[in-house]
Formats: C-alpha cells, structure tokens, sequence
C-alpha cells in the first residue's frame, strides 16, 4: 500500500514540487493535491504531472488528506497551519520544509487540533531557482534532510515523515530545533549572508568608471551563484533564525578580522597557516 | 610561420602547462623547454607532451627563446627576472601570469637588459587545482586576459603577447597596473579572502560535539570550491597585492556590517532590497 493516500502541498514551488514529483514516481502516494495563491503556477504544475489537482482555499485543499507538506516562505507557515488546522482529517500528519524551525515547530504543535500531528522538517537540498519549472525528481537523492521532534512528537507521525524523506533518497537526521537552526546558520544561511555582501561590494565599487562585475570570471561566477537565491526567502529566513544568523555573522566576522590582520602585518606564515587549514577543511568535504 | 619559435615556460603548473598545451595545439610554437625547481613534475610535462624538453636551470633553460612565461608564484617572480636577464637571447619578449602586477612589472623592466622587453599579463582563467596535471588546452577559452603595458612597453613585444593571448582563445584587455590590482583584488583575491576565512568559521564552530561542516551540502560545497587552492600561491597574493587586498576587505566588511545591522533590527523590507540588489547584479554576469 502507498505510504500516503492523499498528499497536499502548499507552496507547489522547487521545494515542494521536487518532494511531489520524486513520490509518485517511488508510487509512495495516490492522489496530490497542490495549494497556493496564483493559479497559473499551479495549473503549470497539473500540466507537468507534479500534481493531480489544486485549490487556491487551503482548507478545501487539505480535505481528506492524510499528510500535508508545508513549502511556502517560512513566516507563511504559522499563519497557514493556523488556517488549515480546523480542517484537517483526523490523523493527519502536517510537516514542513522550511529552511528555520525555532520559531516554527512549537507554535505549529501548539496550533493542530488533538488527533492530528506536527513534525518538523528541513531538506538540506536545494538550488538557486524557485517555482514549480525548477523542481526535479532527483533534488533530494543522496542529501540529508533533518527532522526536529520534540517532546510532543507522535512517534507514528514521525516515522511516516523519516520514510517519506527516505523514499526521497534522503538521509534523514533528526535534531532538536536550537541545534538545527545553528548548524544551517552555519552552514547555509551565513553563506549567503556573506555571498549576497560580497556581490553588493564588487557591484557597488565605484572607483573606476565601468562596473568591474564585468571581468568576473567562472570562479566568481560559481561563489556567487548563490547570491541568486529569491530575496523574499532570504528576507523570511534571516528576520526567523535572526539571532542564529547574528552569531554566525559575527563568529565570521572575527575570523575575517583575523585574516585581515595578517595581510595588513605582511605575515606570510600566519597567512599560509590560514589558507592551508581552510583549504584542509574543506578538502575533507568535497 | 608559428608565432615563437622557442618558448621557455618558467613553472610548468595549472596556468603554464595550459598555455604550453593551447600554443602547441594551435601550431603556435615549435619547441617548447620547461623550467622548474622540481625534475618529477617537468619529467611528467614531457610525458604528458606538455612540453618538448626541460632545464633545471633556469640560465640554461631560457637560451636562445624568443619568449619566456613567467608562470611561478608571484613573490617568485622579480628574482626568477634577475636571475634570467644575462641570459636572454636579443630580442627575446619576457611575459608573465601572475596574479599581482604592481609590485612586479616596474622591477621587471629594470631588470631586462636592453633590447629584451617586459610585457606583464595575468589571465583571468584558473580553478583551484595546481600543477601540471591540473593544466588543460581549453582553460583560456572565451576567457579575459589582462595586459598591463606601460610607457615603456615595446609595440612589438606588446603586439606578441597579444596575439599569443588571442591564439589561446582569450580576450586581451590592456589596463594599467594599478587599475588591474584593484580590479583583481575586487572580483578574485577578496573573494578567496572571504570563502577561506568561511570555511575557517564554519570548521571553527565548536559549539556541538560533531563537526558541522558534514551537513553542508551542494550550495556550500560550490560556494567554498576556491578554499581548495594552494596556500602559497594565496600568501603570495595577500602579500603582493596587500594595500588593495585591505581596501576591498575592509569595502566588503562595511556592506557586511549593514547587512548584520539590517538582520539584527529585523528590517525585512531592507533585506529584501539588499538580497534583490545583489540578485540583480549577479544575475547580470550569469
Ligand atoms: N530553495 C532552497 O534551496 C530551499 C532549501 C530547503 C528549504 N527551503 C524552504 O522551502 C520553502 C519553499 O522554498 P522554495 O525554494 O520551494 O520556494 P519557491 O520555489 O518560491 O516555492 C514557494 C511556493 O510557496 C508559495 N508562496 C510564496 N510566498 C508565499 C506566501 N507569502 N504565502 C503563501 N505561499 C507563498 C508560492 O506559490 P504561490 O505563489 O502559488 O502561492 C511558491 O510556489 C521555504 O520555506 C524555504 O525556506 C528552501
Ligand atoms: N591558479 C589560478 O587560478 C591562477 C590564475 C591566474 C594566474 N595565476 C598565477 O599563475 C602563477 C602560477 O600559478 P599556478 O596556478 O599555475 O600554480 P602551480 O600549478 O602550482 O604552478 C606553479 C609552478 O611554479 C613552480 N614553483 C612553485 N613555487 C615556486 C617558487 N617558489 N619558485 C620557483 N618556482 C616555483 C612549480 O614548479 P616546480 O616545483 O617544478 O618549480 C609549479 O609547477 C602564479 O603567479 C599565480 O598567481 C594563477
């Protein structure tokens, strides 16, 4: 038997679409049913397959359905779980993909109805596209996607949740929500933090009179890339994992301060200690 | 007629392998000696029919070329010229690679006895990967390549190095030395200064019992490529293009501080416009 008889999405984009798209081709659900604002996206994702049908009224969309995915922008997900929660069938289990799960996870339990269930999630996969044409079967194959339960946490409603994700081809790592919204401030939210910074200084370094982003070769090129990322998401994230992301910034910023300091003194030592432990480090991911 | 006729590579790595590969597959040469501190290295150059012969002896290796590229580390470079110049056939065109020109092209001139001539160049192409077996044909193609004539640049000699550039498949571009160590240290050495001292931050954070770099997925593996490269060649850089690598590192700092200010008062529409900003100008170089 599939594991999910009815499955609604809200938030049909790269994240969502991709989760859609990889569970029906594993035939690990019957029916989809995709919930958003604009229909124009939705009826592409029915005209790619991603979906079976849409609804632009959240609580008609989750109607019967025994598990909800929640993948719009993460200051969206309180307000939607408030919405939809009266209407969910008993048993149903809501989770989420939202990159901060802090602020998220404690008022979403708190929000559903007794009966049904609350499981934090995050896929740490992703790409610098958004919107339903960007996602793709294979997005979750190989990567790790951590789940944060509680206390709360039904346990049935969170092995449903790990099998999903492994029927994605993900690694599923569970953690509570503190460390997890530290480990993606690090890893990912500082990241772009410092990548949107670096192409706003390059772009906005006026001394010359033609803009120098134009000698930027691949290797700019590829440590920018994520700088592309929607700025609608990245505002969501960095105002919801805001004191994470501070001290991640600020832990960077001394770091950087340090290497600056052995560039001003010319300490040739100190620098290639610096770049060659970097190096060390990041050799041993790649 | 081929453009050289003998050509003396001096550091037969990534960036003098590739030029030695390109010439000769372009029939531009027709003998080419490598010279190298390291016999196993330019042994595998001779192997890998990179180049046709080799000298340990830079005096020796050099005789009878009618263009020498510099291609060794940039704080090699002014000693590996003094060392060359009494041993220069007449007419012979010296070039080099390096990253840095300031501090490299007027000592080179002075160095070159008359009737040889300096041309400093840098192309604007690599990866983070080092050595001859890293050094492939295609590495300058639809690539930019900088040339920094000065007042006493010969036409001739400057008129070789360009065409040599262009046979390669690279854009020439002439600026002076100034203008190309500001452009360089903007597009190129801060962001080596910012994904090394990232990676470091990231390794560094021990607030967990496990090493939070084993999360990091593709976006952060893409982001942080350039960490890879060599630690000496980078020190070399930050040493020789020191004032212009704190200028940008301190430019960067300021737009990095704004951001951190924006984040820690929660200002979600300044977020927005300085995330779209840089979508915005990165998206122009895509
Ligand atoms: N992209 C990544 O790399 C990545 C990785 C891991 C997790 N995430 C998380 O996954 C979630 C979705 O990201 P995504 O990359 O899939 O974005 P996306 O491609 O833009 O998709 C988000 C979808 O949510 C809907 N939406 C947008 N704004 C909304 C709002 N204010 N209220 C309600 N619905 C809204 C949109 O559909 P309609 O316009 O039809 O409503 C859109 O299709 C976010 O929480 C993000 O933090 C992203
Ligand atoms: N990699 C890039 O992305 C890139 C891009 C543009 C310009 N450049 C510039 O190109 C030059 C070469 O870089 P590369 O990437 O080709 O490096 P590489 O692959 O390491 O090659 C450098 C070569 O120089 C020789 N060498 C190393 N240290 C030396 C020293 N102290 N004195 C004399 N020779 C030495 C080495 O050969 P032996 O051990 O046999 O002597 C080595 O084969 C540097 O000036 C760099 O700034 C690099």
């Amino acid at each position: 038997m599939p594991l999910i008889q009815r499955l609604a999405i809200i938030g049909v984009g790269l994240i969502g679409g991709s989760l859609a798209r990889i569970l029906r081709e594993k035939g690990a659900v019957v029916e989809i049913v995709g919930i958003g604002r604009g229909e124009a996206n939705l009826r592409k994702a029915v005209e790619l397959g991603v979906i079976d049908r849409y609804s632009l009224d959240p609580v008609a969309g989750v109607e019967g359905a025994d598990l909800v995915f929640l993948a719009t922008p993460v200051c969206s997900i309180i307000d939607m779980v408030a919405r939809i929660a009266p209407a969910l069938a008993p048993g149903c289990v809501v989770t989420d993909g939202g990159s901060v799960k802090g602020e998220i996870v404690a008022p979403c339990e708190k929000l559903l109805p007794p009966g049904t269930f609350f499981v934090g999630g995050h896929p740490i996969a992703g790409t610098e596209k958004s919107g339903v044409e960007a996602s793709f079967a294979a997005l979750y194959q190989g990567k790790r996607c951590i789940l944060t339960p509680t206390a709360q946490t039904d346990g049935e409603a969170l092995r449903k949740v790990v099998r999903m994700w492994e029927l994605a081809g993900s690694e599923v790592v569970c953690m509570d929500v503190e460390k997890h919204d530290r480990v993606v401030a690090a890893i990912s939210h500082l990241p772009h933090m410092v990548a949107y910074s670096l192409v706003n200084a390059v772009g906005g370094y006026d001394r010359f009179s033609e803009n120098i982003l134009k000698y930027s070769a691949g290797g700019f090129r590829d440590f920018t890339r994520i700088a592309s990322s929607d700025p609608a998401m990245w505002r969501d994230i960095a105002l919801m994992n805001r004191e994470a992301v501070l001290e991640m910034m600020d832990f960077f910023s001394e770091y950087f301060a340090g290497l600056r300091n052995l560039v001003e003194k010319g300490d040739g030592h100190g620098l290639e200690a610096f770049f060659a432990r970097s190096k060390q480090n990041r050799d041993a991911i790649s």
